[in-house]
């Protein structure tokens, strides 16, 4: 009989620091820009947007480690740390001679990673004397991430949740409002930026750019509130480097190192999770280890997308963004993954896809389904639409090694379950899911506008 | 800052033996009986309906410790052991000088303790050389850990589910198909029973215990097919013990013992589950805990229900079963809590409460979604419509122990989440949710029924 295998950590071995990868990297990310000034943005100019410690956060390309708030990592003991998993029951069902290990971010009990940069963010808030916050979330992880963070804390909070998503996944909704959020579907008539895109497309259903936009005005325009976001940004990658620092720990514990590592990519939050604290030893040298990330194949702004400075939101209210990009007025199909709905890439994944030290891969979505379905059937949990990219990625260099009859250790980030998202699977199982992609006619069209 | 408490156990605590309560008790639980011939039922009597390890499980009287086989061992490696947790967040929300744990089940993949009996039910069922099972599921917790227990052991499942949860919880009927089980809304037209109460009762939502008809039905016209049940049954409260198994060595671990232990009740798997181990040392006379078993008030077996002989299921399929009961064809009002909607109550409870080994109390539905909310916004896991109604005993016995003054350890079973169960928190957070409670005369004229 097959072993199962799941490597746990201790409480105390919960990382004391978070990893700051610009602070090692040869080629730093690009500063953000001032839109009007063209100037780099420092921390004091976020201190509008965001809490100081996270503007500094932000801005930081020195410090390679930075202190986790011991009540931040209090509370990560709700939930961390989360489990190291070989996934032996996949292994078997794909025949593969790959070891196959994934790092379980679902049994968050939000059920995602996102929990990792809501609660320092609302506490970082709260430090501030901040009492109300903003945001916007696509498939609603990180909203409800942010509700419970925000709850913990004691702050109010306002969710703008894309209207695909609000439809698609009320459970969602309903889980930030018994969390006690306010959730308001983007666009909505609340903002100019969402008045405005509703005139111009009365049947917009809604994008992370534009929800982002309403968030920040929102935010502007209300007393003692600051805006949060839950990916893109290099603060939010650096809370989430405590997924790979304890996989870094837990693989040890397996006795193995992963030749390639992948996380699903939407802003880039889970990806620079899981893989930074590896990739930190490929650039001193000690390692060789693969970094892919996988994009869905309807919004591939790492695979198709152009480097250049862009803005994160739809409206063009947030500093300019050194990114990898599909420009910020694209508008995303209306697939399942919500969370990977994002034109665009944080600054330090796109400065490292530039300069070759990660690599990206497209995938379509009923492949991601099938994979979805595989990995719930063979290892009990029904992934995110968003994570099962990840598997789908994981399947292909699984196969991949089958054919070449080569050993390979392949570690990848399952960034959340989908037992909200199930009304996607419903659709898959009875056929009526499709597959979206942009055609290279589309793409130069939206990169010439842009 | 108060420090959060989680008390974990290593892989190797996973207990090898399930306890068997019946071996210790001085009065056994009856006999169960062929409602034809009123004689007790063998082992050899059950195996047309069971597999025949269960079967000889059911009705062991002698050994107290019965071994878990190794491939179902490995098997709950998947999420066992469980978490025990200090409630912190919920003892300062409500001033107490109790102390609160919860013995965490939720973080099954399946979302609930009923993983813990499905997968030795499939087991025993694949040894036998059975290929399909059937069952029935109220909420669905039960339906789904037996799809993916059944996957896991390569039978085919074929699930009645009630059909007011079929409605009310379509993500649970989705999650059932993903893992590849057959789902069937009951009342259905199906069975012969199922048709014979759409005749009587054109509207009827449905029952746990018409469930349990369809599903037995249909096991004895199928060749080599065996009926399988998530609660209730003596085999089925064996296997929950590994919950109390666990808690018992963490309640070490925190340095304390409980003054009382609560599980929420429906047919009582969860709460044997956790009680039986703890019941043990009062037996022995080493303890005097008290046992809470919380029921809705409007499926009050335990607190108003009779105690005599009846069957198991609507239609009159099951061997007589010695329980408390509202009478096999009382039909529940439609609370969310579709688990707890069952007209009787397992024999082995059963005969503990008569003894006053343990205690019940009927629990109203608006006092346990507060109960819920107040729970997820301080210790972060939005819990199950059943897990509700231990959760609100809990407050209860912690607010006495403030009014006492008095400092007391509480120890309850979350036995799941309710990601699945949004819906349920929408209606109550928008006012929409009623309380239900049976009425004296319904009562009484139930039980002149029967």
């Amino acid at each position: 009989m097959e072993k199962r295998k799941k490597f746990m950590l201790p409480e105390a071995d919960i990382p004391t620091q978070w990893y700051n990868i610009t602070a090692e990297m040869e080629n730093k990310p690009q500063p953000m820009l001032n839109p009007q000034t063209k100037e780099p943005m420092k921390a004091e100019d976020l201190f509008p947007l965001f809490a100081e410690e996270l503007s500094r956060q932000e801005v930081n390309q020195t410090d390679a480690w930075i202190d986790i708030p011991e009540e931040v990592r209090e509370k990560y003991k709700i939930y961390r740390p989360t489990p190291l998993v070989r996934a032996t029951g996949l292994e078997k069902a794909i025949d593969t001679p790959a070891h196959i290990y994934f790092k379980n971010e679902s049994v968050s009990p939000v059920g995602s990673h996102k929990l990792n940069s809501a609660l320092p963010q609302a506490y970082y808030n709260k430090m501030d004397g901040t009492t109300n916050i903003t945001t916007e979330t696509g498939a609603g992880q990180w909203g409800t991430a942010l509700a419970f963070a925000a709850k913990t804390f004691g702050l109010e909070l306002a969710v703008y949740m894309v209207k695909i998503s609000y439809e698609q996944k009320p459970y969602r909704r309903s889980l930030m409002q018994t969390w006690g959020a306010q959730v308001i579907a983007s666009p909505s008539m609340s903002t100019k930026a969402g008045r405005q895109i509703i005139t111009d497309h009365p049947n917009y259903q809604g994008s992370l750019g534009t929800a982002i936009s309403e968030a920040i005005e929102l935010a502007m325009q209300t007393p003692n509130c600051k805006y949060t976001l839950g990916s893109v940004l290099n603060h939010v990658a650096l809370h989430q480097t405590i997924i790979g620092l304890e996989a870094e720990k837990q693989m040890e514990m397996a006795g193995e190192y992963p030749d390639v590592v992948i996380g699903c990519f939407g802003g880039g939050s889970n990806f620079s999770g899981i893989t930074f604290p590896f990739l930190r030893h490929n650039m001193q040298g000690e390692k060789n280890t693969r970094f892919v990330a996988a994009e869905p194949a309807s919004c591939p702004k790492l695979t198709r997308g152009r480097f250049q400075y862009d803005f994160g939101d739809e409206t063009g209210y947030t500093p300019l963004i050194p990114m990898f990009t599909l420009g910020h007025k694209f508008a995303p199909a209306n697939i399942h993954a919500g969370g990977l709905r994002y034109h665009g890439a944080g600054s330090i994944v796109s400065q490292l896809l530039k300069d070759g030290l990660v690599e990206a891969t497209a995938i379509k979505q009923l492949e991601t389904f099938e994979a979805g379905v595989l990995f719930a059937q063979t290892e009990g949990i029904v992934p995110a639409p968003e994570s099962t990219h990840a598997i789908a990625a994981a399947i292909r260099e699984a196969k991949q090694a089958k054919e070449e009859g080569k050993s390979k250790v392949i570690l990848f980030n399952l960034s959340g379950h989908g037992l909200i998202d199930m009304s996607a699977y419903d659709q898959y199982l009875a056929g009526d899911l499709t597959n979206h992609e942009v055609t290279d006619e589309e793409i130069s069209n939206i990169l010439a506008q842009n």
